[in-house]
């Protein structure tokens, strides 16, 4: 059974987030703005604490468990990182051990991040296999990093937040992976009336959205999912992420490893915003011109993520 | 003749920049709160029009002779870069045309912006008796980067805005080049009650106002001024800025280009603040213990600029 989120659980979570996460600016670029010929602006998520939106997300999901008078006795999830750190972050804060899946070839930073909130790692290519072993044999709460409709709820926040700016954007383009993001602000966005257009970013060798919504159900692509935008790459989409997207999204677009490459160079060229790949694919998208963007319209592109390290300098700015 | 800022011209500077340059967020990282013990809090400039704090002089100088009847028939500067691209965007607004002299070594990405807003370049190691010159031959204004009057009020405006963020901060660190921001952002602090600490920090390869406090001038050190924070090495301090940074300032730091380097990752790696060196020294000295934060202080660090291109990635990075 799926469950959209609703303008409570929305409400809700923005309630229970505050002063927790960082209410992060919407930022005009007047260089993107000059190049694309329409209004931009940022919606920095690389600045938030763990330096990803993810935050918003796991606290919701923790906090809405310990409200209910159900805090876990520990908490396990997988992630390619930026969810692992969020979680550990938000479970540190409560006084709960996590231990998180992540697959052998995680971003170091990553890494680091989720040790420094007193995060466990466990490195395997199996991440749903080796999450549910643990869940059933330590008793630990199994929170999905982006299928758990709590997540989807307070991601929710960031399109709130977008529009307490007025005007209302004509259009908002996020980056998918699991899916979890843009359910969240494009829940958030319709269920206040928002009538602009929402557009979802993907990698398309890590394109398991777009695979799921052609399948009908968040399968498994039959190439292993990967790309630069590593926090994109998700096994399969979920059964809730699909449904907000089917129910609230215009289109998902895919995007090849040389445009975000590009994109996230002009994102840092341009903006100064120091993004993670997946954080720049939006601004990609639109300058590989796989978005209709109408002259002077008003857009908000959602970083995700800043969270690359010295390797990721390397290979992107050399 | 010396003449320091007051508070009417620099009322009249934050109201002439209304609506045309970003007011900057102040933002809390928790990270560099956490490793410094302290609440820090990022006024990044970097994310400014043109990336760079200077447009906020560069438009108050320009407008302040418009406003006075006097729009010039040209604008002549120098600049290493960032107050070149910011005049060349103050001028293409009013129609003015610019020639800026830069030395032949100016960071590529500066060189780029400038051209980007229409300024006409002079390559030059003399840039001060070029600029003359060609004020002299054309009939220019010479603006002085860093000690005319209303470049130092528009660089006040960082000043006012870091105040309306209460509380007020116990330290306020700011890059110190020609002493340009410094010498705004701290009048309006003192000139509005400020009692707290006032920090520069230059490059020991680069200190003209530690060499022109100690000579009571601004004369020209022995040793050619170079740093890899290439927007803090103006060949000599001003005499305005001098007696500003005399009047308000508690200390001028100086620091090595290893701690330079160090201090331009912690920030990128902790904040995802993409800044230039210049713009990371503030936190660079703190974390090379050079400047003593007491447990708990609200510490605002001004991030100068970002305008570092992919050579600095690749120096930096790497």
């Amino acid at each position: 059974m799926t469950s959209l989120v609703d303008s409570a659980a929305l409400a809700a979570a923005e309630a229970r987030l505050r002063g927790r996460v960082l209410r992060t600016p919407l930022l005009p670029s007047l260089r993107l703005s000059d190049s694309i010929g329409a209004q931009v602006f940022l919606k920095p998520e690389n600045l938030q604490h763990t330096g990803s939106f993810k935050v918003r997300g796991a606290i919701n999901a923790l906090l809405t468990r310990a409200d209910a008078g159900a805090l876990p006795a520990g908490v396990t999830t997988f992630s390619a990182g930026n969810h692992a750190a969020a979680t550990s972050f938000a479970a540190q804060s409560l006084g709960v051990p996590v231990i998180v899946c992540m697959p052998p070839g995680a971003v170091a930073t990553k890494v680091e991040a989720v040790r420094r909130y007193g995060g466990e790692i466990v490195f395997t290519d199996d991440l749903v296999g080796t999450w549910q072993s643990i869940a059933d044999e330590r008793g630990y709460t199994a929170l999905h990093p982006f299928d758990d409709p709590d997540v989807i709820a307070g991601h929710g926040s960031v399109g709130l937040e977008i529009l307490a700016d007025e005007p209302a954007p004509d259009l908002v383009v996020v980056p998918v992976g699991g899916g979890g993001l843009i359910s969240g602000v494009a829940s958030a966005l319709r269920l206040s009336g928002f009538a602009g257009r929402i557009i979802g970013v993907e990698p398309r060798q890590a394109n398991a959205v777009t695979y799921g919504l052609r399948m009908g159900a968040p399968a498994s692509p039959p190439v292993k999912q990967s790309s630069l935008a590593d926090g994109l790459a998700p096994p399969f989409a979920g059964v809730n992420t699909l449904a907000h997207i089917r129910q609230h999204v215009d289109e998902i677009v895919e995007l090849s490893e040389d445009e975000i490459r590009d994109g996230w160079w002009a994102m840092l060229d341009a903006s100064k915003m120091f993004v993670e790949p997946s954080g720049a694919v939006g601004l990609a998208a639109i300058l590989a011109g796989r978005i209709d963007v109408p002259a002077g319209a008003k857009v908000v592109l959602v970083l995700s993520g800043g969270n690359a390290g010295r390797a990721a300098l390397a290979a992107l700015g050399g």
